[in-house]
């Protein structure tokens, strides 16, 4: 039979489950990817996630060898455990050690960010390039380092933390309890927090819907809102400083650029990058190249793909 | 003979010249180091630096294996050609294969921010740490990082080049032709020129010698003149923000700071540190390690030490 590997992204919301052969050159592998609603119940998402990975394994006749699983940090890579998870409730979660026991193959676990980061470097938009460095912007803003086909995570697990480099000490208030963060300008909540600090929880004013969610506001400075141009301007600023420090630091062949915001505003990552280029030295700036996530909504389940193809085979993916 | 490998740090005013036997476990090996002022000639060099290595290996009783070589980019690493160096007004100077030839072994040169990083990461103030940061504020900026042992230089040979982060796009103008980088707030050369600016060509005002240099400027900042503390204050921020970027790109367990303004300007690191703290994630700022540099003036000529015998022995320095 052949080895597969399970690969899992337990999001906020949704929870993607596929299965890949080994080894892993393509993506998609196995064609079909499971989603559900991420249930609240941690001991339940993993019951589902085990069924599913199982059920794809049988379908497609092979020999589960081993899971990957990216979810939203902070977590204790080395025992599995998710610390913290403020989405589900997650508190000290062992969802690595659930999983292994369950289907009794080894199991690694990484932060989305740092999952998708893979993903796009092997088998994505980065595939080819070196270093590969990625920049998820959704709820929040995450990103990752591909260096050698490895990722890089420092030496606390904080490597990538550029959604909270502070672009302006006196900006808005940040999720983190700091100031100014790029994520508090730049991400789907931070700008949801914005537009209810611009506009109030009035769904209407003069007739006209006023902006609730990045989309919203991104929309209303298209149509010339004079409020929402400005949010969209910062927000391009704030990602400037993020794709800068990333080009200063790493100078990676690409930026590969996800998450749900960052795949439907392409006009703000574009922006930004033009921004960026201003904002580090002309080498760094002419050899910038900004691209979207090439596996879409599905860089994280295939990042975790590799990873257990890593655990595996460590040579390859 | 034991092996033995020269190591060259070829600055704009001084080349410092020294060997070291293999494997390279402490410094200094060899207690003695050649000093000369930089000839303006670049064969002139070669031929200096050829002569004091073989003196210095005749001394030691041991056979030359390796040479590497730090010096102000930008760089051909490949090829050993030194592609400008203003200073001494070099164009293309073939320096590495030069020195090959008159010596008949093998030559590695590399860009000295990048080199004085690997020799602080394996000899000075981060050895044992992983991954190390290392900042030189000099006449200019620059900095390196060292994962597992190894320099990154990025797809281009452009990481590590936070110097020309831009703090505040209407700051002052840089020597890159850029505005506002973190090295016009903050090295040796961006401070003159802000000295300049500020109290003119005078060296004298009301009887007190005005601030012509970096060490001027922050002398006069601690005796409480209200320009030289702004100028001081806006040499902290802006390092703050290229130590922030290192904190968040890469998570360094210990971020190395060096270089003439670095090493004595002690006060400015430490704030430039707090500052930082306050410029990334919370978690980031509670593991932000800053040191100053264990070895002195001397983290070039001992990185040079570590590449050549990185060049004979891939494995160990």
């Amino acid at each position: 039979m052949t080895p597969l590997v399970g690969a899992v992204d337990i999001g906020a919301s949704k929870t993607l489950v596929t299965v890949a052969a080994l080894p892993i050159a393509d993506w998609p592998l196995h064609r079909q990817v499971v989603r559900f609603a991420t249930p609240r119940d941690a001991a339940e998402c993993v019951g589902r996630v085990c069924r599913a990975v199982t059920g794809l394994a049988g379908d497609a006749t092979g020999r589960l060898v081993a899971v990957g699983c990216g979810m939203p940090g902070p977590l204790d890579r080395e025992r599995g455990v998710v610390i913290h998870s403020p989405n589900q409730g997650w508190r000290d979660v062992p969802i690595g050690p659930w999983l292994a026991e369950r289907l009794g193959i080894p199991v690694v676990i990484d932060d989305d960010a740092r999952t998708g980061a893979i993903g796009e470097a092997v088998l994505g938009a980065g595939a080819g390039s070196d270093p590969v460095a990625y920049l998820t912007i959704g709820s929040g803003i995450g990103s990752g380092v591909v260096l050698g086909g490895r990722l890089l995570h420092g030496a606390h697990d904080l490597a990538g933390e550029v959604g909270h480099l502070v672009a302006d000490r006196q900006g808005p208030r940040c999720s983190c309890g700091n100031r100014g963060c790029v994520e508090a300008y730049a991400s789907g909540r931070g700008l949801e927090r914005r537009a209810r600090l611009t506009w109030g929880d009035a769904t209407t004013a003069g007739g006209r819907r006023t902006p609730r969610s990045a989309a919203d506001v991104f929309r209303a400075a298209l149509l010339g809102d004079p409020d929402a141009r400005r949010l969209a301007d910062e927000a391009a600023q704030a990602l400037a400083l993020a794709l800068a420090s990333l080009a200063a630091t790493v100078d990676p062949e690409v930026i590969v650029v996800g998450g749900s915001v960052g795949l439907a505003q392409r006009r703000l990552v574009r922006r930004a990058a033009t921004l960026a280029r201003g904002r580090c030295m002309w080498e760094s700036a002419e050899h910038l190249r900004v691209m979207s996530a090439g596996l879409g909504a599905e860089s994280v389940v295939a990042g975790a793909a590799v990873l257990a193809g890593y655990l595996i085979a460590p040579g390859s993916p």
